[in-house]
């Protein structure tokens, strides 16, 4: 699809998930080799630039496509299946754009979000709120930012970025939005974990950086309002939307090589391995880990999507049980990713390991990606809640 | 609840799930004694009759409630979670109207939904497929009917019984009904599984017992339209519903016990048992077996309402993915239910075993009546689905 | 067998092994109809006594047969298979026998043993820790002692009792043995639990009942030796014992009901339920539960042998090494149990839930039984252990 | 240790377990920048032949170590936990051993075995008997080998090779033995899978290639004896050991890493990773899947060393014996081996997935070793063994 085809399909607003679906093709092609090189990929970044998909949450009001997160998730889920590490990257570029709308002023709101449709920007993540080591402190007209924060998917290639920084004098941390590429900061492109590995997610580094008060979204000091928090559902829903991405990516494969590469093992009696009982019976119980986690994850998303229009009137009530539906949706996401990635390898046997299908990519990812939190905690969240109705309390990652 | 005030009610349309919470609120009261002692549940069959709930999934036009299938499961499950016997036995009765409804003519569907509503009829089933001891030979005006009948749910103290007897001829299958106290028909009061126990499903003996042929539903030598396989599919999620509410009954039983019986281990160094990690851990692990089951089952009942809606005019196709969604649903609810009664123990403890709670009859119901058909043959099913998109065969159990 | 031979046979020391199949064979022949009937199995405990069985873990020097513990838990499971409840009962006899060689003196060890072996004496447990509404007050020449203890397994026409209470003064334990027609002592056979049902696991009271100092095993006061806690190890590979031998026989019927009852499912295309390659494989899981767990629970055997003939020489660290295995024995064979006699039916089927052949009991009898202590606190221990090499806490169940 | 002192130790019969140790530490040291390197571990290669432990299995009578299986497994074992590459590439040497011990002449036992020690020969395996594209066709005093042989693991920089080749007219396969860089042989250091990326599992190429008949081990026609097929045992359960390396590898580098490196989760409440009910409770689970899976490894190992020991003598029911004890013991093995490896990041959680620590190659190593042919038919050998005692055929597999 040429850059120009996709300019006037944006205007005439096209069916996003075709739109996706013809990038995840293309993805599709060099995902395994890019996947063995690591590192940047500016080259696709475009791509998903020129797509237009980047204003794909943004409110028409601002000029985006004004799609609902029903769609947006489908659109993350259609990328992951192809390349998961773009997807996330893409997927956070919209978790940045939530956070405006959940966190910022309607002028706040209206410059950046307008901006980001005219300008095409890309977005990336500094917020990681566990890691307190960059600093605000009072300045003239804003704070001054110093320090270092890691875990910082999409920050290489960005163009602005969302951040945190930790406030000695409130106790609390801060969250606003600045330009990559402004003075004292820095995007160490140095992410080296064993899977996701274009999720661009360095380190970025923080050198008397100022940050004008006309773009801090949440000022220290301030408890979150149940709006606010809706960000990290938005997140958390994000992650699963990968998960079931890598997980389907790695059925497909699973369900592709059985039917064209597979033999039957000599002791079945089978003509084909696809007509083997113990086969059939396997591949069975892998698509019952997918199958509710898909269903479930859309319930959810649906769920946020009615909350998320409630804007300020949604209540901590709402907001606690969205969570758990969520973390329903997320844990079955984490284990069908996990299982199934792992798993079809039992299936498809010696011969499907080779570098050249690279099908191990989906459990290098899923398995990456699936540690951003510890699965066993929002387990332990919903036992609290089936226990005794008790809502997960609000967190980055509840 | 009086009779005349139930009566009233039924006239006056009440919501089917208000009366149907009301009357498992009375079964509760002595589910757990019941099903210490076994035998028929004359009384309580009482009850469901005076409900008004026998008319609840027949269409207003023969004077019914026309209730949606999405409705009578969840009457089904609700009172399931009370007591499973008689939740199957009311469930039994309905299948039995929708096998009316599916093979029947329009009279015939006029005249046995009317007479059902108007005489408050209970029906049961004799129609186990793989069981071709009783046979059919052709007679003047219709059949003549010998043999016997295993598993024949909700037979003892019904009112109508549906059948299905082998036709040598034909070398296939004929589909009746007749009133249990016709001439020739004896219904053996023989059913001595380990659970279940209320479920009447004994053995009905035929004697040169006379079948009408209006009273032939699906006459010997034709092969069912899709839209008359969909009563499978119909029997299916009865039972899927039905370990679903075993499921949520035994898991609120856990919850109840856990806040109000259990004591913390003395190794946890917490103050309540519902305050251990690992009680909390193990207990979101259950409700992550019990949600998506109800989450699924209930989309393939609004998918059954959709097709059954069609009439005649359901295609193979669509009969087909009706089939994978509910056995998803049903291999779901299996484990749910199976697993939940099971390890429930793990978290109530050594006290919660007394008598006095009954609490394994949780297992002992669901443990029998999942053996209906063998799960691994439903995960075989999907799984073959899911490799190529093969359908499920349209058979008495798929 | 008649007494005659057996008491012929047991002075010329017959193999232990062969009688207590023998025995099971026996108890086997009503171990259902008992099960369902409950209650105190007066004849069948007779047998046992008879069998000469009682003195299988007394030292020679004392008359007995000087079995070694592996052998002792061998005859253990092999009655177990056949009738848990009375292998419970037989059990936890030697474990009140343990209990005298670990914690008395020699004077003691000789007097109960020796009587133990002349009598023919059965013994009951009443020493429940955890339940400390038993008090023991000091008195002239010893304690007096007042309240009820539950669980007190084997009570019920035991000749004498190992009993606990609790001692206000030193805050503390006290451990010793008495006749259970002793003047004050009531043993109440109100034992009603779900499985394990002729366990005569009672409540016992004690109201103003003397305990003389020559019956004190354990004072108050002191901290237990290494050897003295060997004896909660020795009770928990009883357990481990009993819980295999139920998964041993809820196994073989599952064998045995797949070879000769069973049919093929229609839609397998095999001749036999046992050619069905998801019957094999799925039986093949349950036999990779119960082979490591048998082997597991025989090492641990042989090493609570040594540290048992080591006497006062078991030192901290053995005692600990000792807990880990037989943690590990204990937690397999609780899963391989509860799961082979929860699973079995998966591949048994529905015919195979009739009350004739009482299939149930295998779940309900150790759903029962593992519930003694939490297993989720055993798992816990293994990880503490393999985490950093901590060793489990001697306690009454570690 | 220089290659002077390991010269010195194998003269004075060192005690291998500590030589293994040794080796073990140094291959650790790069085994991470190896297995991202891929390729051929030249230098590697000649410390395992400096350390004397090719002659490990070798009876003293032909100068070797005389090192019984067990102690050979060991050996494996532990240099798997640091490389499993390269143990695999140690195990099959052995493994090669063992064929001409079970398939050779006595003359070929002394040529072969006696050349190896003398001339620290480097074996290779070519026998892959499921790839029957190398065939064998009668030539002057013995055959000419042509074709190709896929999974030659070792091969690369091997010395002499285990060769099976397809005889067309008796439609049977031979096995012989060749030296690797004799002329029309060719090996292709081809191998690229993801896991156990260093073990030369080539394709061998043979072109118009001699094979003499004194170097055919087992003549084309032939039925193996029972001891010539303990050769499957013994390659499967170097397999067993090689998995069961690698999930200790894996298990203490998790626990390594709990104990320095992870930070308790923020929710958690402890002060530190490996205090966390959570972590230590999933980590009993992980041990709970190593320890039986090592405890049934070495009983097998005991096993096959007594039937080896037989020679000749073993009976057909012995080696179908052996077959079950390594079957369990494979199955258990490859189940911890790939739960451990996959699950032990939910608890070192997002920052051990860095490159610099390389976790990721435990499940990539058992991943693509434990599919040398499927653990699904393992069980379903199992299955009919615990079904009617039907001992496994007796194929290269099982």
């Amino acid at each position: 699809m040429s850059t120009a085809l996709l300019k006037t399909a944006r205007n005439s607003a096209p069916d996003p998930l075709v739109v996706a679906a013809e990038l995840a093709r293309r993805l599709a092609a060099t995902a395994n080799e890019r996947d063995q090189a690591g590192g940047h990929a500016a080259r696709e970044r475009e791509w998903i630039r020129e797509s237009g998909l980047l204003a794909l949450s943004i409110p028409e009001e601002f000029g985006g496509q004004g799609a609902d997160w029903p769609t947006v998730y489908q659109v993350i889920r259609t990328l992951a299946r192809a390349d998961s590490a773009l997807a996330h990257v893409f997927g956070f570029h919209h978790l940045q754009l939530a956070g405006i709308q959940l966190y910022g002023s309607p002028q706040q709101q209206r410059r950046f979000l307008t901006q980001t449709v005219e300008q095409n920007l890309f977005w990336g993540n500094a917020l990681n709120p566990l890691d307190k080591r960059t600093t605000a402190t009072d300045a003239d007209d804003g704070f001054q930012l110093d320090g270092v924060k890691s875990f910082s998917s999409g920050s290489v290639g960005s163009d602005w970025l969302t951040i945190s920084a930790w406030h000695a004098e409130t106790q609390s941390a801060l969250i606003g939005v600045l330009p990559t590429r402004q003075h004292g900061v820095t995007v160490q492109a140095d992410w080296d974990a064993f899977g996701q590995r274009q999720t661009d997610s360095g380190n970025v580094h923080f050198d008397q950086v100022a940050l004008p008060s006309t773009q801090v979204l949440q000022a220290p000091g301030h408890t979150p309002t149940a709006q606010a928090t809706l960000r990290s559902q938005v997140a958390q829903l994000i992650m699963a939307n990968l998960y079931l991405g890598i997980g389907e990516g790695a059925f497909e494969a699973a369900r592709d090589y059985i039917a064209n590469e597979a033999r039957p093992w000599f002791a079945s009696g089978v003509a084909s391995a696809g007509a083997d009982p113990l086969v059939q019976h396997r591949f069975g119980k892998l698509w019952l880990k997918l199958r509710p986690a898909v269903v479930l994850a859309d319930h959810a998303a649906q769920q946020l999507e009615r909350l998320f229009r409630l804007g300020a009137d949604v209540s901590a009530r709402q907001r606690g049980e969205l969570a758990v539906a969520v973390a329903e949706a997320k844990v079955l996401a984490h284990t069908a990713g996990v299982d199934i990635s792992n798993e079809m390898f039992e299936l498809t046997g010696a011969r499907s390991t080779s570098a050249k299908f690279g099908y191990d990519r989906f459990w290098r990812n899923v398995r990456v990606h699936t540690l951003h939190d510890p699965v066993d905690y929002k387990i332990r969240d919903l036992g609290r809640y089936a226990l005794d109705g008790a809502l997960p309390e609000p967190t980055a990652y509840s």
